[in-house]
């Protein structure tokens, strides 16, 4: 499926069609648009979403991301029949997203049932030039007579989010007998939207409207000649009462207008706006992997896209869901994944994104405050499921207990905290890498101190020691234990880095500081024990344990719940993740090389890698022990999350925090980027495979560019003062350029 | 596509496939099923309906009838691939709906992509012998070589209205590894649904749970031996607060021990019984005719078990919706249809549904009363659609205008008031057929009496005379007009029955007699002209025409909105159903045969027959015209309305009325019967195709069976007194049979 940054689908197979629609997705941080095709299949799932745009269905209903009525679905009627690939036959097909510039295109040549062949061009693309327009673009050709054309489409509301409806219709209008204007709003939530949608095409098709059970269509009819294509457009703006770029205007007035601003300029020109932003992400953002395995490339310039469609970086009120805006899985919420794996790419590219996505955080803190307080505790817990509200929005139920019959509660929300120290941790890994005095003063400090209250809030004295019990770590196979490995040491460092940063800005308390010193001092910290083992938990170790063989070969699938209740898998050594994996990952320093490989080895025998967060994290991990190798294994495996060839494993989204760590794995895995502690170090460790890798950094007010080899390392300063760099433990200066070969690192 | 009592579709066309799912529909007037394939295609609708469960989706939307949670669809897998037939190649297809017995039966031989062969049979049926219940088998047999087969199936809430979600989920549970069960609730109405299901198969198939976005689904998985039929059942029971039959349980008990009770016996058993109900329905009920067209015969066993599966004659809670229980059109509300087109039949061979569904209005007295306070008017004024509330349930909104873009506002609820005068007349009806007192003296001298002060408080004095303004007859291209035939001598007759039945039964009101004269004084009757024509309104005649030919091709279609707005349309002679034609259908003796006739012809000339009641009216007018060969025309026009060749014909539903209104061209047209002023009366115009007409009549506690033909009349009492028959204006005595000539009669 991969090709020079294009994502190509050769053959039409129903089987593949939520995967496509997810893994060829179309956005601009706004807005996203699932690949759904434009004619109508039972095995799609059509999918329009606005950052921010949630609601509940109902009470008891968690938040979902709504999904917005459609605007890429055609039905096109050809000679009477309606096109669909399921009938006649299929001659050539090809569908492919170009991640240059953006565009989804599908190509079909396409002989109905009684043998007459159709030449069918469909193009969308969604602006990255403009936040509000997406166009699409349809060329139907008749090869061998001539035939009579229908294309029927518009403004369609039937859309829910798996039978939840969210939105009520205010209001459907067709202006000018041109532009069709549709007005909803949803129900809890009360956020309106507005969509427009113009038809460009031959003066000489009849056009004709209806509105009807939550569709406005509008169907144009025309004889085509045979030979001659026939273009077809659909240009459509979207606006929501929640847009900041509304100026004084309602949602539906700034549709109608932009619809038809957008609609005057036509596809070519709105594309050719668009691709030139796509050219310039591209040349200041791209990773740049010299493989034997041209997949390697693709991945990363595939987890880039996605990065990029994914993250609202025009509004600070937003962050990042677990599918971004490719899907409905875990109701577009946001998660951990945001600030641990998502956000380091935007931190060390364009760390104003990186701003805002702690900005988000930052605006929801009473909700954080509200949630501890609810809990019995101080300061503040974020939400393990984040929306727009900043409150819960965890849904209470999950899979059916195979044993009893009843749903599962989600224990989440109520024990997997770590969530609080997660952004702690990103808070200070931003102001390390930017230096941001004045965020960090305001927002960085009030993230810290309430989360850092939460905590020593949260501890429990057990003859003198501190415990954190009842707590879930990333492994969500182990549920209610004391002590998570994981968890303490975040809070430990979550705590730390408060009374860091509060004396450094002098706002230090005197009775927050004896309290966080004595839960620093008392804290108990999970270390390696005489077998160089680091216990994930208080119990873990004593476990039984099962082959997981069978589980592992279908990694991802959560198999293993079919066999055995939450329960059961809660009771063994069974892990979907490996917290001390994590753990190592995040604090590099904390055991030597040669014990952190014991505990990988030991960790990852027993993960079945369930969670799609667990792979690049291990391949990272090995890097750092020496392990390049399995390392790469583990890479290569991470890209196959999305882009392997389970059919299923994309249905609901593409999985966000996979596609960031990708980066992760090659910036702070091969590269070996550390930017901690004032100075920006490497020690990179590149695969057999890859013969040079290079990247853009942004780090401290410089943009960097790396190129990496085995032979040699090059650092060029595009802007920014000179700076010191180490690498392999020695310290050089860059001014604008420097190039060091590995033979003289051996040296010294 | 007709057969033995047999509805046969022998190619599948997806064209095709939302008629079929109407015509097929299943149902036993407690819950209507849609003929959705159990295997997902994107052309068809799924609908599951239970009578009396409405719900608006939101603040001012009109009242759905609920699509309830799916237990039809199936998803079938056959060695990995999905069961469509849109993939591979279909070698024999067949669908049937068997009539007599209410089975669906669609046998199938298909051969997959790799070209293995494989025969599935699938059945299901509504019970008739218990509301409850409905049932599912397929038998799938591999031809070729051993298979791998996976059923997954269950409770299937993703469904809505067009997009319009009606239900929360309340609870999903397994019971016993085995008995599926979902509970879900109604927002605004707050009704209670709970399905339970339960599968029945190969004790070796492997079974899991799935409980996930609004689906409750089982899985089951076994490997197939070649040539050996695999049996899988599933056997569903539903219950909702509303059902009077709960006996203190709740639903979601009463589905769950209906669901096992029903699973012991299993599909075989489940549909004996059921079965057999049908076997005396029709016995007691099927109209005979001798055709050369055996499609006669087809279509009225067509229209009759439509009508049994749509009456809910299990509770006079409920009345016939517009589409029955087969689709989503009109929101399954309920209109004049009803009392004028189906109420008959009821009367006539069941009175005592026939009174439900006249109590069904007079439970709904209070809110006819409020509308017609809300209106300014005294009385009751009943609304134009009506749901289980009883109020005003029209949606507010129809088409787009074609001009202004705008959608125009539905004007029937504001002036199409007949209704009011309809359900008067359906009351006087039932009791000229059943002199049923008791109802008389109560329910029907409430619904007459509030309906007749409506009217009088409804006329607008002008020098004199009384008027009826502003209003919508039955033909609804004549929009707002003045004293329009059909009302004014409909109210006028209601008004009068109100004073008949008040002096039988001594409820003389001093002052409402002096209204009521005074207004059937001087109330204008539209009366035929110097041409002979009745006028519609007191202005039609004299508007302009246009050639309608265009438009008659495509009866049915509405397709003149598409050209004309409904302004312009109004003003126009053009009609989509004749009123004068309808009121000459309900009063027979109102002009002689020939000024009905000039009536008849001058107007059906002008009409487009864009309303289904329109057909089948004209056909029995022209039988009582003499024309007995136009109406023959008309009748097997008629009978195409649902039965004809338009894929689209029936899309959201059956014409419940025009079904009706078969059952009246054959007993009220070409059996001429009249069963007003105490004497059973008919002058049978058989048209030349047929050679016998023979049907059952229940006629004032009489049981009696008639068989006419062009030579002679036989009448046979089963039950009941001896009576009077009218025949051709000579009077006989019915003892237990009579026997008369046609020569014997125009001997006389």
């Amino acid at each position: 499926m991969t090709g020079k940054r294009t994502l190509a689908e050769t053959e039409f197979d129903v089987q593949y069609m939520k995967k496509y629609g997810s893994l060829m997705a179309q956005g601009n941080g706004y807005l996203g648009m699932r690949a759904a095709n434009e004619e109508a299949y039972t095995e799609q799932t059509r999918g329009l979403y606005i950052a921010g745009i949630y609601n509940k269905a109902g009470a008891g209903e968690a938040s979902d991301l709504v999904n917005l009525p459609d605007l890429a679905g055609m039905r096109i009627k050809i000679d009477g029949t309606v096109f669909s690939l399921l009938d006649g036959e299929i001659c050539y097909y090809r569908r492919q997203l170009d991640l240059s510039g953006g565009e989804l295109r599908r190509q079909i040549l396409w002989k109905n049932r009684e043998g007459a062949r159709f030449h069918l061009l469909f193009q969308r693309f969604v602006s990255k030039a403009d936040l509000h327009v997406l166009a699409s673009k349809v060329t139907i050709t008749s090869l061998d007579k001539d035939a009579e054309v229908e294309v029927a489409s518009g403004i369609d509301a039937q859309q829910t989010n798996f039978g939840r409806q969210h939105l009520a219709e205010r209001a459907v209008r067709v202006f000018d007998e041109e532009v069709m204007m549709g007005s909803y709003e949803t129900g809890e939530s009360g956020h309106r939207i507005a969509a427009a949608a113009i038809f460009r095409c031959d003066k000489r098709a009849v056009r004709s409207f209806t509105a009807k059970n939550r569709q406005l269509l509008q169907t144009v009819k025309l004889k085509i000649e045979d030979g001659k294509p026939y273009e077809f457009e659909k240009i459509s703006a979207l606006y929501t009462s929640l847009d900041r770029d509304l100026e004084g205007q309602e949602p539906e007035e700034a549709c109608v207008l932009k619809g038809r601003e957008a609609a005057k300029a036509g596809y070519k020109a709105l594309f050719a706006a668009s691709s030139a932003e796509w050219q310039a992400f591209w040349q200041r953002k791209q990773v740049k992997i010299a493989s034997r395995d041209p997949f390697d490339q693709f991945a990363l310039d595939f987890a880039l896209y996605h990065l990029e469609i994914m993250a609202p970086s025009h509004d600070e009120r937003f962050s990042v869901g677990a599918k971004g805006l490719t899907g409905e899985g875990y109701k577009g919420h946001v998660f951990w994944d945001s600030e641990i794996f998502i956000l380091p790419f935007h931190l060390f590219t364009e760390p104003e994104t990186a701003r805002k996505l702690l900005r988000y955080r930052y605006l929801k803190l009473e909700g954080a405050k509200g949630k501890a307080a609810q809990n019995g505790y101080e300061g503040a817990l974020f939400p393990w499921e984040s929306a727009f509200s900043g409150r819960e929005e965890t849904p209470e139920f999950a899979a059916i207990n195979i044993r009893t019959g009843e749903r599962q509660r989600v224990a989440s929300p109520l024990a997997e905290h770590h969530i609080a120290a997660d952004i702690a941790y990103a808070t200070v890994q931003y102001y390390e890498a930017t230096t941001d005095e004045a965020f960090m003063k305001k927002e960085g400090l009030a993230l810290l101190k309430e989360t850092a209250r939460f905590w020593i809030s949260r501890a429990t004295d057990e003859g003198g020691r501190l415990s954190l019990k009842d707590v879930i770590g990333p492994d969500e196979y182990t549920e209610h234990v004391d002590n998570n490995a994981f968890t303490n040491h975040m809070a430990h460092y979550n705590v730390k880095q408060a009374l860091r940063f509060m004396a450094q800005f002098g706002e230090e308390e005197e009775a927050f500081k004896r309290r966080a010193e004595d839960f620093l001092d008392r804290l108990y910290l999970p270390e390696a024990d005489r077998e160089g083992l680091i216990p994930q938990d208080d119990t873990f170790l004593s476990l039984p344990e099962i082959d997981l063989a069978k589980y592992k070969e279908h990694q991802g699938s959560q198999g293993i719940l079919l066999d055995y209740s939450r329960k059961e898998v809660n009771d063994m050594q069974i892990l979907k993740q490996a917290d001390v994996v994590m753990l190592l990952y995040l604090f590099p320093d904390l055991v030597p090389p040669e014990t952190a490989l014991r505990n990988l080895e030991y960790y990852e025998y027993r993960t079945i890698h369930d969670s799609s967060l667990s792979k690049a994290i291990h391949a990272i991990v090995a890097v750092r022990c020496g392990q390049a190798e399995s390392a790469y294994r583990f890479f290569q495996e991470a890209c196959e999350i999305d882009l392997g060839p389970d059919p299923n494993s994309s249905d609901e989204g593409l999985h966000s925090a996979a596609l960031g760590a990708l980066w992760l794995v090659t910036v702070f895995g091969f590269a070996n980027i550390r930017a901690g502690g004032g100075v920006l170090s490497l020690a990179p460790k590149l695969p057999e495979q890859w013969t040079e890798l290079a990247f853009p950094l942004v780090y401290r007010g410089r943009r960097l560019e790396l190129v990496l080899s085995h032979e040699k390392l090059s650092f060029t300063k595009l802007s920014g003062p000179s700076m010191r760099i180490s690498v392999s433990g020695e310290e050089f200066l860059l001014e604008d350029r420097l190039e060091i070969t590995t033979v003289q690192l051996e040296g010294k």
